[in-house]
Parts: C-alpha cells; structure tokens; sequence
C-alpha cells in the first residue's frame, strides 16, 4: 500500500456515513438496517484548482455518491457514477462559469436553511422536496448544465442554472436559480426553478424562501416554497414549509426539524415529518448521531425510525 | 499528469493480477486466456485511519475488485463496485467496530490456512468454498454488516460478523465468526457461520476448522470443513478437506495444495481441486508466477490449467 | 477534504474536456448540448512504475472514460469501467511486454497522424474509423491482450497485440500492429490488424498509413487506410483518407482536417467531414477551443456542428 505523489493539486476527498438502527417510513413495515447516508450521502471525489493567471481560475470536480452498507455505486440503481459532481469551470472576478453535472441552486438553498443540512435519511425539508419520498421533479442535480455563480457583493449571491434537454426531439432545458444573503446572524435565500425536460408536456414549476437566525449557541431555520406540476392530465401543487433549530452544547449539537408537504390537484396528499437528533463531534472530521423521525402521510399508519450512525470525512 | 496532494491519512493502493494460459475446468473445453486475478483478485482502493485522541480512533475502507483483463469493474457483472470493502470503523482498546461491507470471518480463515492464500483461481480451498466452483452460500463479503474484532490476546483473537437482511418480509440476518490463534510456528483458526438473507426457508450452517505450521522454510496447511444446507427440497451436505504446503527458496516459493469437497443430500457429487506452482519475488511489491491446476468433477472430464502471471501491489 | 499521502508510485491524473454548441451530424436534426470528450475522450486514471533492478521495471495503468456532462461512467451505456487502460507490463532493454486492456496500435497511428488527435468529437479520421460514426470492427482498444512494444531504434519502434477471443467455442484472436518512425520534422506510420473475435464467422482486415511533415509553425498530416470485411454475407471495403494541417499562432493552434470515406461491397456509402478549429491554451495543462464541423453522408441532408469547449488536464 502506497500513497500518491506529491505534488500538486488534485484532491482526494470523501464522507462515509452509516447508521444502524430501526427504520419505518410511513406505511411501511419496520425494518432493522445498517444504511448509508443517513445523515450525508456517501461519497468519494476528486477535485482540483489551477490559478491561470490575470485573476483566472480554472477547477473540476469528479464526486462518486455510493452505498456504504452494501459496497454498491452510486444513490440508486441506474444513477450516475459521477452523479455528485462533474464539472469543470473558469472563474474570475465575473464570477464562476461552470460546464457539466452539479447540484442545482434550489438544492443548495433547501440544505442550508434546515438543520439536517442535505440528509436524505432525516431532513424533513430534504425528504419533502427529494428522494424517494420527495415531489420536486428531476434530481438534486441537473446534468448537461450551464451553470452562473456570480461573486459575492458583500453578503449577497446569486446562481443560476441553465441546463439542456438533449433527448432526440427534445423539449425545452431546466432552469433554476437561487439568492444568498447571509449577514451575521442572518441568512435569506429565495431560489426558484422551472424543470421541463423530463416531461412529455407542460412543466413543473417551484419556488422556495428560506431564512436562518444565529442566537448564540441557538440557531433557527424557516423555510416555505411551493411546487406547481402542470402537464395536462396532472396538475397539481404542492405547499412545502420547515421549522427547525439547533441548539450547540460543547463538541454536540441537539437538531430539531419538523416539516409539511400538502398536495392539491390531481391526487391530494399530505405528509408531516419531524426529526430530533443529537450530533456529537468527536473530532473535526469525525461525529456520531442518535435520529429519532416522525413520518406521517394522512390516512396511513405513521412510521417511527431510530438510528445510531458515524459520519467520518477524509 | 500530477499526483494528489501530500497531506493526510488517505491511502491510494491496489493490485493488479493478470496472466495468460491455457484454462479448463472440469467438464469444459479448453481456451486460451488473458485473466485477471489468478493468485489475487485484483483491485483499488481508498482507505484511512483518524486518531481520536483518548487510543479512540475510526478507521474506513473503500475498495474495488476489478477484471483487469478487460476492464470491467466488480468481480462479475452484478456484483457490487466497492464489494471488496465498504465500512467505518471505532476502534479502542476494547477492539473494533465496524459497519458496512467487509470480508466474512470465514472467509479470512479459509484465505489465511492455505498456501495459495485468496486466489479464486488456484486455491483448491477457496474454489471449494467460494467463487463458481463453490458451494457456500452468501459471497465471500457481506453487505449490511455489523463487525466487532477482539483485540489481540497474547495470539488469540476473534471477529464476529451479524449481517442484516434488508429484504422486505425479511427473514433473519447471517452471522459469522472466527477464532485465530498463532503462537510462533504454530497457526489455529475456527470459523463459522449461519446464512439466511439468501433464502426464501431455512438456512446454511457452515464450520471449518483450520492449522498451519512453520518448519525452516516449509509451511504447512491443513483445513475441514462442513457445511449443511437446508431450505426444504434442498437438503444437502459438503465435507471440505484441503492439505497444502509452501516451500520457500531463495525470493520464490514453491505451492502445492490438495483439496476436496464431496456433497451429499439432494445432489451427490465430488470435487477434487491440485495446485501446484511456483511463485517468484521480483521485489517486495511485484512477483511472477506459473501454476498448474488439476480439477476433477466425479463421473466428468478432468479439467488441466496451466497459467503464467504477474501480480503487482501499488 | 484531504490529499493523499506523500510516497511514491502512484500516479493520479486524468482529463475533463466539456463544450457547449449546436450538434448536427448528417441526416440528424441540430440539437443544442453540453457535450463531454469533444477534443479528447474525458478520463481519470491511475498508474505506476516500479524500478525492479537490472535494467527491469514494471508499470501498471487503471484509467476510467467518463461523461463529465451527465456524470456517467465509461464512454457509453454498456462500455467496461476501465476501457481506456486496465493493464500491468514488464518492461527492460527488449521492449514491453503488457498483458490487459489498452489502445490498439491501428488507434494509436490514426490519432498520431490527424490535428485533431484522438478526437471522437472532430476527428474526421477517428471519426471515419472509430465510434458511433466509424466503420472499424472491434472497438479503439481490444481486451484479454498480450502487446509487445519495441525499444526505439533510432527513429524507429513496433507494436503488436495479440487479443484473445475468450467466448466458448472461441474463433480466433484478433492481432493488430504498427510501425512508427520519427526523425526531425518527418514522421511516418504504416498499421495493420485483423479482427475476428467479434464476428460469427470472416474476419475484417485493415491498413492504414499515415506521414506528417513539420515546417516551421506548420504541420501537414496525410492518411490513407483500407478496410475490408469479409463475413459471407456481408463482404465490404472501406477506403479512406485524411488531409490535415496544424498552424501554430502563440499560444494557440488552428486546426483544419478533411476526411473521406467511401465504402462499396453489400452496402455502397460516402461519407465527407471537414472541421476547423482553433485552440488556445491558457495554460500547459488547459486550453479552449472553438471548433465547425462538416458532416455529409452521400443523398443525405449533410450536418453542421459548431462547439466551444474547455479541456483541463490533471
């Protein structure tokens, strides 16, 4: 066994995260598991910058999401390799310009506002818009993007996402986009999309507020957004919110998420998760959590998931 | 072409097997090959170590078997990408635990009590046992897992294995363990283990039982083993012996192993698997090899391979 | 996020190469796309080199193709992981000898004697011979194979691979070669190879030669190759050539390439591809280009391609 060179600018990067516990999600039966990712996705990457000169930058990213509990690549069967991250960009002072495969600024804006930041296993907010239990159409990231990030002017930000429909007789692209403001304790983001190209007809729209407040060891997070399916046979609309908090004790933290997802239109649902954690940092790198999780969906059996997990970075 | 960057605790490593001969299993006709894997199954890599602080530490590992012969990724189309290694791990001075996917305990005897170690090409043990000349159910590598390993007492030490089964409906998990002891010369290993997830009813129960012994430069090696399927119409049992023995001469080392697996129950049979082979250290990282298998299904055509490799660790 | 480790052999590289344009081939309908290996193939690779004494060294290659502009593994759906290398060689004063997967000879002179390299994306000789648009059976590298390459005698030096059909009840190996030669400004090439593995029955036989002369900041490029197919049924012949001149300017390049293939037997066809280009290179490891590409099958509407792209090297 032996290291790679020294040298110069590709990263090597990952997170393995696994949990054991006791999962039901509502109207399912309860299962003992072992699963990947319940706090983050697993993942490897590889990335790199190299300074061009005259203020120009160019970087890539390679990042591989898998299944840690059972060895096998990738989210889901059938997901891309390099579903995380496949990219290649310039940036300068006009900002970032951005080729290829990456998450989409809604995505980036549904993470930063909840407590459970992008866990797919327990973010009420996450479960809400994505997933297997989500609504939103086509991914947390888009491939075949064109992909704006502009600078920062003082604490604001913006991103947009441009990205092609290439199917054979294709339909118009997905675009998307999202605005930053954090300012000490504050943080606001609205971000909105409009997804076509995994239809046959109409469109998918959905836009998204989100606001955070840092109280001390205390910080609370509110979200609300709204999804609008039209294509014809459906059509439907999806009202989303989130509350949450974390609370900082020493090397811990203590979260707390609860959200709702009511559907109106063709088929009429509603969903209720809430989620109460404790994350406790062994080192920088490293924490171990406890999740408790609520799922409800109206008129089915609610279901209740413990789990025990470890997060390592590398 | 630039490495990565020199900084931490992520190892980049692998091994690459190929060799080109003449191959026949019993009962088939006889082909010239490329192969890839012969002594070793080949592979890559990624894993690190964190020290907690307090002798606390977590470990990981994500490893990926290859066919270097044609490029194709896993062991068999199907098989998991990382199937060779895919966990996190806390260890301390009360031992290791591990979640995710690693190697069976029985799986690690059966390697560590034969001269031919993990070759799935050669190994009359592990082709009893394992691969598509095997006959234990469940894979050398189990998904799902929950793995604690003792520490080391004086050279006793043991790992037991409980591995989930995530079916819906699921039926119970497997369960493996292994106890080694090696005090000088002498080696000693009991294993077992008990698989479920696999099947619709019932079970199989396997135990193997193995020694080893160091005189000057020759090794020796001895394994039994059983092990008892039963799933209702299927109602069978195998007795596995295997005798070997390496000598070593100068940077190489002569290989000859013998072993046999006869089936009783619902299908009769017998298997009888010889290797011999030499195998030469161009340094500590790369050696050569020429091996000569015999393999003999009762009532079929013998089967005689002849195959010469070269095996490289990075 | 951390690097790996300072030590030794490994190498870690690879390349991504992602364009933006309007994609038409001949007798298809334009389409806008992000598009992934426009100038070269993206990858991302593993290799090393091991000094073993006497003039002796060994060296291994892993690299992986990948579609940086959706994220997904291997060049297309279907195609082995590791493709572009899976190999590991031994090699002294006699040469090379590799056994694996790697490049065919018969590739490595059609991308050495066109400017636009081993472009699938605008080569008009690799994309005469090679892809979705090519007529050469048996894929730009072969697997199960057995290379020798020659030590360089003066300007001179051979490859040849022989390809092991490895399908029950197998035909025979394919066997490619070629012959490079490099003095000065003059370089020259001639190739041969025949495949078999991939046909029921016949074979299909190939020649190709190909000269480029350097003059100051201009480099001209010729090639002409034959291809005849001969299956009983099918019995065709491809003749091909290519025209092609780089002009330095700075740090940048212009491109022009003609090809033309015309095909007569079972099925008679012509297909012409022009493409100009211009690539800059911002640094030695980065560059952008912009390229139009003319594409026309005979009786058939002819296609018009005009991309922009940035390839970056790691």
């Amino acid at each position: 066994c032996v290291g790679a060179q020294a040298q110069s600018s590709v990263q090597l990067y990952g997170l393995i995260d696994l949990a054991v516990g006791s999962y039901e999600t509502s109207g399912s039966s309860r299962l003992g598991r072992v699963e990947s990712g319940g706090m983050t996705t697993s993942y490897i990457g590889f990335s790199g910058k190299e300074d061009l000169g005259g203020g120009l930058a160019v970087n890539f990213a390679l990042d591989h999401f898998l299944r840690a509990d059972t060895g096998e690549a990738a989210r889901f069967n059938g997901d891309a390799f390099w579903a995380r991250n496949a990219n290649v960009g310039l940036s300068g002072s006009f900002g970032t310009v951005t080729l290829g495969r990456r998450s989409t600024p809604m995505f980036v804006s549904t993470l930063l506002f909840n407590p459970f930041g992008d866990s797919f296993g327990f973010s009420p907010a996450i479960r809400s818009y994505y997933g297997s239990t989500g609504t939103l159409a086509g991914d947390s990231g888009w491939s075949n993007g064109i992909t704006y990030a502009s600078p920062r002017f003082g604490g604001l930000s913006a991103t947009v996402t441009y990205a092609l429909d290439e199917t054979p007789g294709a339909r118009d692209a997905n675009i998307g986009g999202n605005v930053l403001y954090f300012a000490g304790p504050l943080g606001l983001s609205f971000s909105a999309q409009r997804v076509q190209a995994v239809f046959d007809s109409g469109d998918e729209t959905a836009v998204q507020l989100g606001a955070s407040y840092a109280l001390g060891a205390v910080k609370l997070f509110g979200q609300y957004g709204q999804i609008r399916e039209d294509q014809g046979a459906v059509d439907s609309k999806d009202k989303i919110f989130q509350l949450g908090a974390s609370y900082r004790i020493g090397e811990g933290s203590v979260l707390a998420s609860y959200g709702s997802r009511k559907t109106t239109g063709t088929t009429e649902s509603k969903r209720d998760i809430a989620s109460l954690g404790y994350d406790h940092f062994l080192s920088k790198r490293t924490d171990v959590y406890a999740v408790y999780m609520y799922d409800k969906i109206r008129d089915t059996d609610s279901g209740n998931t413990v789990a025990f997990g470890i997060r390592h970075r590398f």
